[in-house]
């Protein structure tokens, strides 16, 4: 039975596996101080089109959503961030353990808006209480967001414009980056990027390495001592050359970009069987992950036969599931998948 | 020419490149809930006979101290170490960002006794003004310490029973674990460690792994909901087989103290070597590292041949300086540095 | 011109600067190891009727619950609470810069009922990644709310249960008690308080103290250590006996219970006033604040004459606005606000 | 029996009672924004001469010390102190809670010197694993220091000069400052004291006052929304003019002085009654705290006699014991207290 419940179920890439075997007895010096670091940082700065940016490697999302979070704030200071956020759901409060709050506004689809950031930014400021809340000093966002769904151009724009006006920074997770990247309908590019935020990450863990993201600072005075940070979350490996030597290979030839293509095409083939037999979805995206709404009563059955994950109850007799391709995702898993939807479902 | 700077330089054991090579397609479960993290565990249960203790892996070093302290402290707690503790020096104040004090004892080679804790502790609490202080709530050591040294079983023993009748926590740091159980004179087993401690863990960056650590509760009622921790703390991997499968080769057939111990006697010739040459050493220690003490103006020449760490400014004249061996090192480079050490030192 | 702004415009009730002049040149030892605290924490055992409890005395609100909630809560743990709470709303993210998630539920009066926690703890406890969230690890709950409004007995016995079910602590901010306690309709009586919650405070700051905030754990075993916790936190007085003194008198011969009656029922007769008028409320209450609905053009008027606070804008075209009574307003001053009510609005 | 524990055993200087009586029914916006704290802000600013400081009033030296140094650091960031600082021994880890490292400097009579921080700014920059250790970001000195010395104007002069070159604050702890400034020998103005560092505190609660710290940025880029900082570490008081009135008090016609340097004359007529009998000290110091370091067998009868507080064992045979005079020291009991020492000691 293939497993469709995330995009993190296997190992690596066949190149990162090759790069390992081939590298293992090279002397380096440790955290991160190598060249296969400089050399992935170099990659990342030609592809991104910011050769000014500050690049560092860390192992884990949450890891480096806390760690830079730490680094941008100061104490008084909180994240505006979806309410459907990963660092206000699912990171166990790392970025309150780290002392701040996060500053959540609702989200039906993961996204928030530049007039929402506007608005919570203006409320704050007119309030004559305000030195008795939570101040905002940043804005995090996700790309693609928690639910696959993507900022356009123009929104990432207007985010970042008013981030600008108000002197805060723009922070992207890039968890699932190239999956965003390469989503039909997806018009921001990678050289988009760093102009479009102050410091994003690229994420390696889901798209195909074994581990590790990339946090690119296009704003080089948010990265100051950011190495002290890295170190003090945990976050400093130290073996770093392992994530220099995994972002040598996903930055080389496009491979990063490659791979996630392929899963956003194996996802709409998914998502396009749903649609013909008129199964609605949680919400409308074109990513690597998929969320048919299902009659409840359908799912046991459907689940003997293929992984997937069980994502929201959404009445008495529905129930969201959640599909994720991958790198490792064989066209033949799909195929099965194509046609169970298609005859049995 | 060969390095000797740390014990951290290569990537892994080439049984571990093989283990993650065979099963880089298996689809399973994350975050430390795969098949391949349980047999891990039970094999450290089975190699340390702790039947009962309670296993978690993490990925490095500082992440697992900061996460073990940060879960068995209260707020008004400091955790009770040597002046010269990873945790006090090396790690950023990772502590402190979590919330506590370091409460550093002196120590002129790594380790603390029993005495100095049990006076630690009822100064405290003889201290009217107790209240106004940080509370010792654990003790740390590592063993070896961060200067190689061991402690022998009665020590540990000591400091174990001081603990056990103040009511705190004795933790070992055991980043390189296998190199203390396997030096000559240890007297401590590897099923010693876990009546002597009540959490202590087997380093594996330090070892021969890529990375990873595992933390073994022996007395379980500590690790309540340390999984939790684990994920604030930003240590829990998403593919956390990557932590199994490397615990499983460790702890296969006895290859994480075959690897440590081939690596303690290569330092014993070098120690051997220096020694017959009468070089002082910065501390006497039977383990990985070997710290001679030479004339500063020896060590540029030295170091032209050899890769090695300059430690500490002893006086005007002389340099402590640092040499690791390790799973990595082979016998020729030894070999050649004896023969350096012998002919031209 | 008078003001209604708030209940803490003035210094205090005359009793207390009476004490304070009566005792001024007694010499007493430090940090709340005074006679007075001592006597002060005896009288709260006896007008609450919890002869084992743990009194201690703190300075100020926010202090107070910042101070008890990193007592009681694992880092991992974070606390239930309605999103409108003083916590979560107006101390600058104090919760979190110790630590701690505020678990925000809804609420439109400033309550939240047994069931929303009941339906929050068997939520995180059902959710397969509940590793990955924040865990309810308390419940706090203020009465009367920041709304001014009360629970009855019941829900209170209500949420109380929900929590020893799900062994949490239930933590009543009271810095309004004493209003709360005497409003027309409350039947909680004092002696009912530590029998409904684990931990609560009697706030004097609002009620007629100069400062202060006296803290009762009916619960002992959660108050191990705690005044480690009030000099961490910032809260140990140096001369604490001014606490003490001001708590004994306020705890003599019913006078806290007496002066919050006296503001209550002159809060009631401006809520008469308004009735009769047929002007709205933001909320149905009955303790010392006041909050009607106003047309936003008749305000800039109203407040020519009175000093009051604009709470919140509800539209276009009305504005809550808020009155408060205290132990420190004149009858002529209510006299004079109802006759401007009757007359001119 | 008169006490001599300590300077905090009585209530408060009559001047401020008086006028905690002629306002207590002033009404007045809260939080500091009063009247009261404006003109006291602008009597400090006269009294120093730094028409420019930026004034904020806290309760307690705890509080003010960790807000302070909350609102300077960065979070990889510790404070260089000496060992013996108030925020390194007596504040239960309220620096660490906030997430700092004390980083500690050895000190005999409880001050620093500008080239201990000077090398220790060194050390850490010259460091090749400075990134995995605490930067240090302020310095923290005590005046007088917690062992009752003083600095002299040129040793703050070298200390404010080492900082500025690199580019840290100073911070100075005035709990006792006006003893400081009073004290025979200073030759250091209340004048000098904006000059020779970035922001201080003017100790209120050993001075006279029921209590209060008034903090002054001289260097005002440093309280940038310091105000945030107060109310997140619990001490932004509701009824804030109580903090201003006393000032008020303190800082009109130098009272604050008047009763510091007569407590310090009181002093000095215990220290040289002590020195006649050839009695040695702990610490040659000359403002309000005296120790004598008397037999350990003449201890028990003497404090049948007098309060004073036993501060330190010396060896088998010797305790340092410490007598505080303060504004509430009547002579009567330092000439009992003289006589004792002549006839009996």
């Amino acid at each position: 039975m293939f497993h469709f419940e995330s995009d993190y179920l296997e190992g690596c890439c066949p190149q990162i596996l090759e790069a390992l075997q081939a590298t293992n007895l090279e002397q380096t010096p440790g955290y991160g101080e190598d060249p296969h670091c400089a050399t992935a940082a170099d990659r990342i700065r030609y592809v991104f089109d910011c050769p000014d940016a500050d690049v560092h490697f860390l192992v884990g999302g949450t890891q480096t959503n806390v760690t830079v979070i730490s680094a941008l704030l100061r104490p008084h200071q909180g994240v505006l961030c979806a309410a459907s956020a990963h660092i206000n759901v699912h990171e166990t409060g790392a970025v309150e353990h780290s002392g701040h709050k996060a500053l959540a506004l609702p989200s039906s689809n993961g996204k928030i808006s530049a007039e929402q950031v506007r608005e919570a930014l203006e409320a704050h400021q007119r309030d004559f209480s305000r030195e008795h809340m939570v101040q905002p000093g940043m804005v995090y966002i996700s790309f693609p967001t928690e639910l696959g769904t993507i900022y356009s151009k123009q929104e990432l724009a207007d985010l970042h414009a008013v981030c600008q006006k108000w002197e805060i920074p723009l922070f992207i997770d890039g968890a699932r980056l190239g999956y965003g990247l390469e989503a039909s309908g997806c018009n921001v590019l990678p050289k988009d990027l760093p102009r479009l935020c102050d410091v994003f990450y690229i994420g390696g863990t889901k798209q195909g390495a074994l581990f590790g993201e990339a946090v690119v600072f296009s704003d080089t005075r948010l990265s100051d001592d950011f190495r002290y940070f890295i170190k003090q979350n945990g976050g400093m490996l130290a073996k770093g050359r392992l994530l220099g030597i995994q972002f040598e290979e996903l930055m080389n030839e496009g491979l990063y970009f490659k791979l996630a293509r392929r899963a956003d095409r194996l996802a709409d083939r998914i998502r396009e069987a749903l649609r013909n037999k008129r199964i609605p979805f949680l919400v409308i995206n074109t990513t690597n992950q998929v969320f048919p709404v299902l009659p409840t009563e359908a799912i046991a059955r459907f689940a003997a036969e293929f992984g997937f994950e069980e994502w929201q109850i959404m009445d008495a007799e529905h129930t969201a599931i959640r599909f994720c391709t991958s790198w490792a995702t064989p066209d033949s898993a799909v195929d099965e998948l194509v046609a169970y939807i298609e005859n049995k479902l």
